[in-house]
């Protein structure tokens, strides 16, 4: 095991039990050195301690798995029973099917309560893992390996899991921890531009909605980012999981504070159920979403016109689009009536009071939403 | 409403809240005395004030819902948004489709997080919309309203809910506590005879796990239940309750002391799954192996002949079956590797160290099982 040029570690406390976030560096995977795969992987190594029983369950999918599923299942098959279930890639397979798939390679190994599941993926994985691992014999253990920026700040912390329903996201799932997060870096080095764009959508929501100083540390880092230095992504990735595991130690079920971690994602959701899940992706539908929300922060005084046009460059900056689709306004609100937030048919939204400021409030005039959703109708 | 005959109440300490069990007797459903159902029925009266926010939807089967649906909804709807989802009755449909039926109901209404969830029936009912209730939006409230023995004494309290896999009964699902219990003995007047001998089964048990005196109160009472006196059921039921009551305030998530709930059950769950899931009760299931466990408590010397043959005897009176269907050895070995209990490889089962006293142990001699196992080989 080579020595991580960088290796830092934070721990969230839940309810269920403490668990640590490992943000490190590894040379796992495709590399030009020439070494061979035992002597310069240490995901193994790094989950190992966290793995109780005989058995392991890597759940991962058909992009990922060529990359560095072989590996992490070699090594860890030198000390347990290892099965794997590869998945297909994509926002559209987050489903009961896939759930099925895993139960049913569980079974077929007859597996038990004894088991850990690791997910090795992105968040479509890890949502899905972690649904299966609460529900599986009613509940096992699990370990996430997050493999985007946007696993890795967001769906790998606060133990959300679940899946999707044909007329809604994310509408059937558990809150479930895991045992250990695994964030390595290195795996950055092979997501799609896109992507790690869209990650960085979920960085920025954490500065627009906590930290002010965080958006002025952005503007200047993106850029680096952007050109992959993994020991400034893996900053923004601890600070972020930071403020993540702080609200997430207050509210752990959602029912105050936690709420604000959805700035942007209602009107997200319904760029994403509108054209369709994968087309748009949830960081690119977020950061749309977050500038319609600061658009109707401006219009209820909150934000001044410059605050948005920096919340605009910030995520131009990042490579991220600043407009959502054309959506009819009849249809963006029945949209907005499935989503979790609305409380006895109040709309409820995440706003901005200030920048690094977010409160849920249900406190404003429809028209003003209206009047934000007009401005992108067709 | 009516005064109740009888009304006992008892509280279940868990984890996430507390929650009562009401004991009591209405004149719900069909009738002699020509009153109409909104001056007879007091179901609706009892679940009310558990119920938060506007939402209701009432989870129940074809079999159930003729009998006691109309008047729980009709009055419920004179307060709450009251949907129903009427699902099939049976074993074979504790199933993920059963489960999504719920979900689109749910979906269809809009309803959200502040949804009640009302599971009226059996434990199929029970465990069925108990998962729902733990899945749907990552959770939301039910109240278990259980119309058999079986669910009265036993699913409906401590918390597990979930489905079977087409290889395994139960092997998805969730802890999820209810809002409260309404074990309405009235409901009991319905139940065929079958299915309340096979309730009795589990009351059987708990006597035999836990209080040999009780067991004397079981052999002197049997005869009062199996006559549908409400009183002595109602006795019964809360005795039940109490006792698990107490043991899942003790350990909720099974990792030691509420094991012993499954006495007989790794037995029955190999009769269960061999036999096709509805051809013989869970019940009937658990008395065979209630016996198959005892006869091996006996060949460990823990008890003697003459306390197997009272066991024998107890549940003959109750009208069980004691002699398990003809399965091959290896057949009944290979579905014991599935349950959950096991650990490592090594099968664990819930014996008798004597009459009221239960205990979770892998400290005996395979072929003793076999032995055990072999009696009713063909």
């Amino acid at each position: 095991m080579i020595t991580p040029l960088f290796y830092d570690e934070l721990t969230v406390h839940t309810q269920s039990h403490d668990y640590p976030i490992v943000i490190t560096e590894s040379t796992i995977g495709k590399n030009s050195a020439g070494k061979d795969s035992s002597e310069i992987s240490n995901m193994a190594a790094q989950v190992t301690p966290y793995i109780h029983g005989q058995q392991v369950l890597i759940v991962t999918n058909e992009t990922v798995a060529p990359l560095y599923l072989q590996p992490l299942q070699d090594q860890l098959a030198e000390q347990f029973t290892v099965a794997v279930c590869v998945l297909a890639d994509g926002e559209q397979y987050k489903n009961q099917a896939s759930i099925n798939q895993i139960y049913d390679v569980l079974m077929a190994q007859h597996f038990n309560r004894d088991v850990t599941l690791i997910a090795l993926g992105g968040g479509v994985v890890g949502d899905m893992t972690g649904f299966a691992a609460a529900s599986f014999m009613r509940g096992v253990n699990f370990i996430q390996i997050p493999t985007t920026v946007l696993s890795q700040v967001d769906s790998s912390v606060g133990g959300k899991t679940g899946i999707n329903h044909p007329q809604g996201k994310n509408m059937i799932g558990a809150f479930w921890q895991p045992q250990m997060v695994l964030a390595d870096m290195s795996t950055l080095r092979t997501l799609p531009a896109r992507e790690l764009s869209a990650g960085l959508a979920e960085v920025i929501k954490y500065a627009l909605i906590m930290d002010v100083d965080f958006l002025t540390w952005l503007e200047q880092n993106l850029p680096a980012m952007l050109a992959l230095d993994l020991a400034i992504l893996g900053e923004a990735v601890k600070r972020c999981c930071q403020y993540k595991a702080d609200i997430v130690a207050q509210d752990e079920r959602e029912s105050g504070i936690r709420a604000i971690l959805n700035f942007g994602h209602t009107f997200g959701h319904v760029i994403e159920t509108h054209e369709g899940y994968g087309n748009w992706l949830h960081g690119e539908a977020v950061a749309a979403g977050m500038v319609q929300a600061a658009e109707l922060s401006q219009k209820l005084g909150w934000l001044s016109l410059d605050d948005v046009a920096r919340i605009k460059r910030v995520l131009t900056l990042a490579k991220l689009p600043i407009t959502p689709p054309p959506i009819a306004i009849d249809t963006a609100l029945n949209l907005m009536g499935h989503d979790k937030k609305v409380k006895q048919g109040q709309i409820r939204l995440i706003l901005l009071k200030s920048l690094g400021d977010a409160v849920l409030t249900a406190d404003f005039d429809e028209s003003l939403l209206i009047d934000v959703l007009s401005q992108h109708t067709q």
